[in-house]
């Protein structure tokens, strides 16, 4: 896996060459430190059930972190966050004006290898996903400071915020070397369940990880507002009311930043949020054990442990 | 060419449908109050020198449109622009992080249409279109206050800007509809021309014009630091230096815009750059004279005069 997403990254970078100082800069800081490239991983296993042609894939494959980290760049710039991945984000470095621009570049070439590498279906599904992408972060941003919010609420969300791009992946990457359409189906749950996994975990990690680990600070997402699971659910089994009032004013000052870190565990939310996770995690794990026997299946079974069985 | 536009316009609406209901909002009055749709009305002209199939014409008409827009909305942002087309902007009324999000929003709306519509060679020249006009931005920003930018490096930037919209939609219009490669090449050539002196009489205008006309204020590009081809040709007059000195601190005052105005006409640079515009729309007119003739021609020559004979 690491020669084939070696080969992925070096296509990034034939995909995004610019003549321009400022976006040579950034994506080359940017791919330079790449992260975990999930999504390209997952796109690479879910082709293996096929018969992948590494022409197509890896350009998809590229495609599909192109876009993860394009979004990442707007999103780090709207949500105000100064480090990605531990270093400086884009818009840190180069103002928010050029990080808008520099996702719009990064973008454009991703369409722009899917329009030149793939199925129009696949270049179809790339629009279509980045689309919902967008409207999920709009509602994101407008329910901000909303302690209110439903489960069923924060469940769309994720899914536009990582399911549905782990489902596409799965989907494209099983689609594009044609393999039979029930197992890539089936690739198409296994993302899904993955991805709304493994972002209930991120999302606990918020309220649990050590700063180190995270290499970004605790309570980062409350900080900015965002109502997670923890919390949603931590809600629930308020029944004296002292963690609402908390979350009750906008802005919640540092203090009390710690005082709702401290009430959601108290109050059970991690613990119901952990249940929630290991559902999605059963899931996928189900059914990764229904797919055709081989090595692809053993491969794709050790990537969801990976991801989903961690300390949180 | 109404009808046309019009059906261009539900169009758009079809394909930015959305049940959030920012993104609704938002697109409607944007679409409510469309612009002169240009872009799309060179696209469909184009066509006309083929054989068209409104079934395909029309969904390019849309995108390239919708990319035009995705654009502005971004630039906007970027530019801090309060007004656009005298209307709050997109950002004005929904605030910079959902302006992004929205801008974005209509970039994958406009490749999906792309890729549903169009051959994949037309999706990829505007995935190739958009990542040109990125990194023409990024330059734009990078030279704000520098008022030792050359002609040279002005043409560069309006060729991102506007002329390369206009020589795409002329181009991607003929082609879809099948036009002889030798008109198609021409059609590329006249919007390119168009589309030049389109942008240098519209950075004219913001030395010359009113603002009851312009919808904005005189002096605007210069406040935000954009050196643009007036204040470049009066430099080059400037044998007393007193126009270099006020162009040379950052952040002009306020009393210098209107001296720098000023200055900027009675100087020459005004003239001189009404004469480079010239020269663009003389090239135009002339490739156009030797378009096969016929209603189409007619109606394309018409369009060229409107846009490029006005007062400046």
């Amino acid at each position: 896996m690491d020669t084939a997403l070696g080969a992925v990254s070096e296509y990034i970078k034939k995909a995004t060459a610019s003549s321009n100082p400022i976006i040579q800069e950034a994506l080359s800081d940017l791919f330079t430190y790449p992260g975990k490239m999930l999504r390209p991983g997952m796109l690479i296993l879910s082709s293996q059930f096929g018969t992948p042609d590494p022409k197509r894939i890896y350009p998809l494959a590229a495609a599909i972190e192109m876009l993860h980290t394009a979004t990442l760049i707007h999103d780090d710039v709207i949500d105000d966050s100064p480090l990605r991945r531990g270093l400086p984000a884009i818009h840190t470095k180069f103002g928010k004006k050029d990080a808008v621009l520099i996702g719009d570049f990064l973008l454009s070439r991703c369409f722009l290898v899917a329009a030149e590498y793939t199925t129009p279906q696949n270049a179809i599904n790339l629009g279509k996903a980045i689309s919902v992408i967008c409207a999920m972060e709009l509602d994101q941003d407008a329910d901000r400071w909303k302690p209110s919010l439903s489960v069923r609420n924060y469940v769309k969300k994720i899914i536009g915020k990582t399911a549905l791009l782990f489902s596409l992946a799965c989907h494209v990457g099983a689609a594009e070397a044609k393999t039979p359409e029930q197992v890539t189906e089936r690739l198409r749950r296994i993302g899904y369940n993955i991805g709304m996994a493994f972002q209930i975990i991120d999302d606990i990690l918020d309220y649990t990880g050590n700063e180190s680990e995270l290499k970004k600070p605790v309570g980062n997402d409350l900080r900015s507002g965002l109502v997670t699971l923890p919390l949603i659910c931590a809600l629930r089994h308020d029944t004296e009311g002292t963690l609402t009032r908390l979350v009750q004013t906008e802005n919640f000052p540092k203090s009390d930043i710690t005082a709702i870190l401290y009430l959601t565990q108290q109050l059970g939310g991690v613990a119901d949020a952990r249940d929630f996770a290991q559902m999605y995690t059963d899931r996928a794990l189900r059914e990764i054990g229904q797919l055709p026997k081989g090595k692809a299946k053993e491969n794709m079974e050790q990537l969801a442990k990976k991801l989903l069985i961690r300390t949180y």
